[in-house]
């Protein structure tokens, strides 16, 4: 797989890119992730990217030549999957998206800052639009961390536990049931006798039945029992 | 404010918090972030932090210990409105929630990783669990990232111009209208004619118009008018 990303702020994926699991992913060849400064793409003078919105209002638009440029460069070098913008206009990010895109050769993602990119980037360029959430954050950048972190680590190998992920919230549109480790007695908060008694089959069934309550309790919607 | 991360990869902020808008807050003294490595505070020898989960299965747990530990310290120096968990379990994050946060004093936000932490620690420090959306990450801290910049920015005087982050998405409900700017014709494809005509009133009208169909469209369940 590979993660082509349009930024103004190539900096900002320095820390969640170089650590930890996809730092690992990247090593290992499981995705390559390429980032590019959109201002080494204008041809202005001074490396300007943004304009003033036509018709007034607060805020600076992200222009069309530099984005065209850099995804017409990509897009002359191999054939992309999806070009995706993080918006909170977009498709609301899930865990059934997230295992799609993790099944994708060539993914371009297009970080918007200020008040986003010009309207025909996305009428004209963009296949696939993402929210991570409904809130507003300064761009799109963490955004787009959020979406290749969520997908690297699905990547077969990339995680060496496999059922680690398989085990997860989500997966089953149910919560992960509470987890427990040593001491087995802390401060006189202990460990639910259950976990300790070696049975397993019925530690198995203990936690099914923690998932299902915990998913009950907080997220019904998720059991489709409740739309609220 | 002041806001406490207390995680296992202080690196991964790095970018994040060192770009944009958030490191300007920083310097500008609207809020001090403060990052802890759960690892200094760790009895072990080998810095140890997390162990297998009682009842076995896969995956790594975060221990109590070190995590009291540096949650006691804190609270003997000052007085936190809320103590955040980062877990898919919370409750989900969206504007309302940021525009809560953003009027609190001091925060600490623990960040999980592997299977999580120790269910005790959740039953028993923890005062509000956030999830940035119903998808897995491989830590808390991509997560933590997107909470602080979603309510730092909403901080008075951190945004310059105050009436962008009023016309953001989702503050009334609405996805933002579309945005222009030059040049007004690019490889055929015009900006509205409506946004060149300089009629301030017919503007903000159409404006408005855009943001209810885009949100009528995209968006319904905002609306209330769907709960699909």
């Amino acid at each position: 797989m590979r993660i082509d990303i349009l930024t103004l702020f190539p900096d900002m994926f320095q820390g969640p890119f170089s650590e930890s699991i996809i730092k690992r992913a990247v090593e290992q060849g499981h995705v390559e992730i390429v980032l590019h400064d959109i201002r080494d793409y204008s041809t202005d003078k001074h490396r300007r990217v943004d304009d003033y919105p036509f018709g007034g209002g607060a805020g600076m638009v992200m222009q069309i030549e530099p984005i065209d440029r850099v995804i017409s460069k990509l897009k002359g070098e191999r054939e992309y999957d999806e070009v995706i913008y993080m918006s909170p206009d977009g498709k609301r990010l899930d865990q059934k998206i997230v295992n799609q895109l993790s099944l994708k050769g060539n993914l371009i993602i297009l970080c918007g800052h200020y008040k986003g990119v010009d309207q025909r980037v996305r009428d004209n360029f963009i296949t696939m639009e993402i929210s991570i959430g409904d809130y507003v954050l300064t761009g799109g950048e963490l955004a787009a961390a959020v979406v290749v972190d969520s997908v690297v680590r699905l990547i077969p190998g990339v995680i060496s536990d496999e059922t680690s992920a398989l085990s997860d919230s989500f997966q089953d549109n149910l919560l992960a049931p509470p987890v427990y480790t040593r001491p087995a007695e802390y401060k006189g908060w202990k460990v639910p006798d259950i976990l300790l008694s070696g049975h397993e089959a019925k530690i198995e069934r203990w936690r099914e039945e923690q998932a299902l309550e915990r998913t009950k309790r907080l997220r019904p919607d998720l059991l489709g029992e409740d739309q609220a």
